[in-house]
């Protein structure tokens, strides 16, 4: 590890790319008696710095869903340089969560409110048995699924939409229940169904009820014309039931003058995460 | 479910290829007072048929080894066809354990008396930060390992030996510890790297300490050639440990008439397994 810099009084602002199991964690947001990812992630800075340390994320996360590539903010005394601050957190925190990137922010940056933009993918094992490898990474849908049909549907859901019938909580009754979704795509891959979509933002269980929704016109209980008149009756219980959480990744963040890619390629995703990491 | 069908009297020996994940288990064994994968199928197989059934494995495996085609085979009244079979016994089984095919066999077949040979592969996650969603299905190498170097010490390993420098057990001191390794791979893709080997059998914890010492070679603490060294040496003191068991997967079990595929293509496996289950 090295060696602390000088000028431990001054503060800096760093962000960090973090992945996460959803499995063990209460989602993202601390809460009393639980254990969630900022409560472990705070506790592993506040062993760092000797002082607490408020981590802001991109955005909560729910029980039992995953990160790829959440972004957390936080201010700490400058000694530690972002090489030392990765190593020092990973070495404290429990294997299902892990520090990618460790860097230097400038003052005014902060991961929730300096969000442009969100990417997430939802993950679905199409096959008639369950993988016992895939039990907490993908939802299980056993009956065969039209993908070009889910992808008629999603073009009803692409644009700047009122998406109220895509929101599970009711507090949003007196926020704006529009966003923009920039694009969405589904790719079949071997036994499994992808759905990826980026978008100015997401209310509560927006992918999840999105998920939900095109497996319905997927299995063939549900045309994709109908998904224009889902929309517009701008009520959740016009729409089908959520998608399970366990399916569900926060793939990456965007902030200004950022783009994600719309085809995501592992093999090229991890060939980077090592360079990067090295 | 089908009816049962006739001629419930006679009996008829069956076939099933099974995978599962390695950690819930204490092995495939039987053991008294711990779950095992033979206990969870044959209780599985007690309930369908309403009598105790023996279930035959191929091999053992050990406590967090998994099992992408373990083969299994039983003898039992013959009422029920084998997707009835497949189907009652996931049913019952705790989804880490799935059957992935039954099939009725020929009364001499046997799962480990009648294979003619075994495919393992080992899977190591060789990049420099963990991955949260990879942590009980491979062998996290943080430093960087030389593949091409290991490729040259794995030519020591092929071919018709005296492995008993990679065999654990020395219940083998009067057994013959001669094996044919008919082919070892090496691949690496994105942040992992696979070997894969096939043998007419294998000595006990083989694979691991094939492993473990390609491993030490990968990262320059071995060199290639020392390889020819410990094999001839004839004794397990004169190899490096164990690799851990959770990177382990019996892969395929080889019978009269048929070879494993050299090249694994994880696509092309799971579209042919989709067709073989619908």
């Amino acid at each position: 590890m090295a060696a602390p810099e000088s000028d431990a009084s001054k503060r800096q602002n760093y962000r960090l790319k973090i992945a996460y199991h959803g499995k063990p964690y209460h989602g993202w947001q601390r809460q009393p008696g639980k254990v969630t990812v900022q409560a472990e992630l705070e506790a592993a800075a506040e062993a760092l710095y000797g002082e607490p340390v408020a981590m802001a994320a991109s955005g909560r996360t729910d029980t039992g869903v995953h990160a790829l590539g959440q972004v957390v903010s936080f201010q700490a005394p400058a000694k530690h340089g972002p090489l030392t601050i990765r190593q020092a957190l990973n070495a404290k925190l429990d294997a299902t969560i892990r520090v990618l990137e460790a860097r230097r922010a400038p003052g005014d940056f902060h991961a929730r409110f300096s969000a442009t933009g969100k990417t997430y993918c939802y993950r679905i094992l199409n096959a008639a048995v369950e993988d016992p490898f895939r039990l907490d990474v993908r939802w299980f849908v056993p009956r065969p699924l039209d993908v070009s049909a889910m992808r008629r549907a999603a073009r009803h859901l692409v644009g700047e939409h009122d998406f109220a019938s895509f929101a599970s909580n009711p507090g949003y009754a007196r926020e704006t229940t529009v966003r923009h979704v920039r694009w969405l795509r589904l790719a079949r891959r071997g036994d499994e169904i992808t759905l990826r979509v980026h978008a100015d933002g997401f209310l509560y269980k927006m992918v999840r009820n999105l998920a939900g929704t095109l497996v319905k016109v997927g299995s063939g209980r549900l045309a994709p014309e109908e998904l224009l008149a889902i929309r517009e009756t701008r009520a959740r219980r016009a729409a089908p039931p959520s998608a399970p959480a366990h399916g569900l990744f926060l793939e990456s963040v965007q902030y200004e003058g950022t783009t994600p890619a719309r085809r995501f390629d592992p093999a090229k995703a991890a060939a980077k995460r090592r360079r990067a990491k090295r």
